[in-house]
């Protein structure tokens, strides 16, 4: 038995959550702080203690889950909203701060790899992972392993073009109706304040569709009707086995993901929509820090296969 | 030297055109002959006398790029517009028929093979292919390697939606405002139709926009940039460091390809677009016969691999 252990770190734009995480992604320690985001040094420093309370001789290599677009080969955070983290060569930064092997991804990509070691998707070969939060994340397994693009800056679903110059897209992305723009927790706040007023967000408008408010299912629907055309294209993509929905808005459930799987079987070639299963991630809050701790993982093994 | 020797066979929905293909891609030997359509029986029979015309001892394998979705698991062709092949166990009958390997794969997966071993995408490891035809065809490369899905019926990249609720889809795709629909010459020539009247095609269109014609010019401006969104799209999702143009429509070349780089860099992620560069094939009719007969070299190396 291996007594192999590693520190997975998502970092949040609210929170930073860090684990100790064995090889089979179980949790045996962890530390939760908010994210200091006034400085790069602020959230640095917030980095650096949340990782100090968890070191150990023991531990082996440092993951970090990160909501940016990343170029592996630098390890430099390529473009960022919430974190003041862009231009900063992230890896060599972490690796010279605790002497350790360090791995870094984005943290949609980090949810994929901890639903596909340790969660819904255990065993699958290719699959799509799809977050919902404030914005649209995505990771890919494709051939029994992540898949991140030629500088690692891939994997972006949210910014699939779902409606052609339709709606801005948000924060720096300048594109138009991109599937972030359409099927987010923000955009679903949005259309919440235009149809009910300014203190409706994503949440409430979830609790009055679950109430049976007929608005709010009509709004839920429209919405799982983009994110069902997106998962009709990445069924004609990639024909995976599984799409993966995870993040604080798929807490919308059926309400979303009834009206999304319809509209993959319209939007599927015949006889592939039967091929693909749409199913909700099963790790919650925990995803990025048990995926950050792969990511890790990852980084021995890469390691030790260059010796 | 390898003196090994295969035998491609590009079956299209007018021509059959097999040849015999060397480890690097050249073509020895060739054959041409119209494609028999009227049953399932001719078709086959037409396959059987072009192979035949080129078998000798020295040939080791066949591949076959075929125009349809196909089940790599049983080798059967799932979903075919052009030719009667649907529900085919297509490998099968060929590996009876000729007692060799067959490997199979479709037209525009294996156009993206013969550019990637032989053509404009030599050395690239991480690539989109996006063949303009009648249809809009798409081939991957991830990885330093095909990607073709969980059941290899994959990379329909001419199904992804671009304008979610548009223009009905082809043949018997039940989609809306796919690709497809928006940029193949299909759609150039119903669009040059009704603009200029029954008499004009999707090639008379590219003609007179070489010519200046303004209203031309307009028509493909518009199809390049739907073929833009699609390319933004493709570069927030795989960061390739290619996306590669071939088919006959894509003769149109900078009519459509200039509006669709300025469309892919106004849909891409902030410092994405500039990773990638849009190309146009560099093998032309003979990719598909080319990329069969490589097709047939991975059936060989398969084989050797699980001996």
């Amino acid at each position: 038995m291996s007594t192999s252990k590693v520190i997975g770190v998502d970092v949040g734009g609210t929170k930073i959550l860090a684990g100790v995480i064995d090889p089979e992604g179980k949790v045996l320690e962890r530390v939760l702080i908010p994210s200091p985001t006034d400085s790069t040094e602020a959230l640095l420093d917030g980095l650096d203690q949340a990782v100090t309370k968890l070191l150990s001789p023991e531990i082996e290599a440092i993951g970090f889950g990160i909501p940016s677009s990343i170029d592996q080969r630098s390890g430099m955070v390529l473009g960022t909203v919430n974190l003041p983290l862009q231009g900063l060569c992230f890896r060599q930064r972490m690796r010279d701060r605790f002497e350790l092997p360090v791995g870094i991804d984005n943290d949609a990509n980090v949810a994929a790899i901890a639903e596909w070691k340790a969660g819904v998707a255990r065993g699958a070969n290719d699959l799509v992972m799809i977050t919902l939060g404030t914005g649209v994340g995505g990771g890919l397994i494709l051939g029994g392993k992540p898949y991140r693009g030629s500088v690692g800056a891939g994997a972006e679903l949210g910014h699939m073009v779902i409606r052609q110059d339709g709606v801005p897209c948000y924060g720096n992305c300048p594109g138009h109706g991109h599937l972030e723009a359409l099927a987010s927790g923000h955009a679903a706040t949005l259309a919440a304040r235009e149809q009910f007023g300014p203190e409706v967000d994503a949440r409430e408008l979830v609790k009055r569709g679950e109430a049976g408010d007929e608005a709010a299912l009509a709004l839920l629907h429209k919405i799982g009707e983009s994110l069902g055309a997106a998962f009709g294209s990445l069924v004609n993509i990639f024909n995976p086995e599984l799409i993966v929905v995870g993040g604080g808005f798929a807490a919308a459930g059926e309400l979303i993901l009834a009206p999304a799987r319809e509209r993959m079987a319209l939007e599927s070639l015949p006889n592939m929509a039967e091929l693909t299963r749409v199913v909700v991630a099963e790790l919650g809050p925990d995803a990025g820090m048990i995926g950050a701790g792969f990511v890790a993982y990852e980084t021995l093994e890469n390691a030790a296969a260059t010796l």
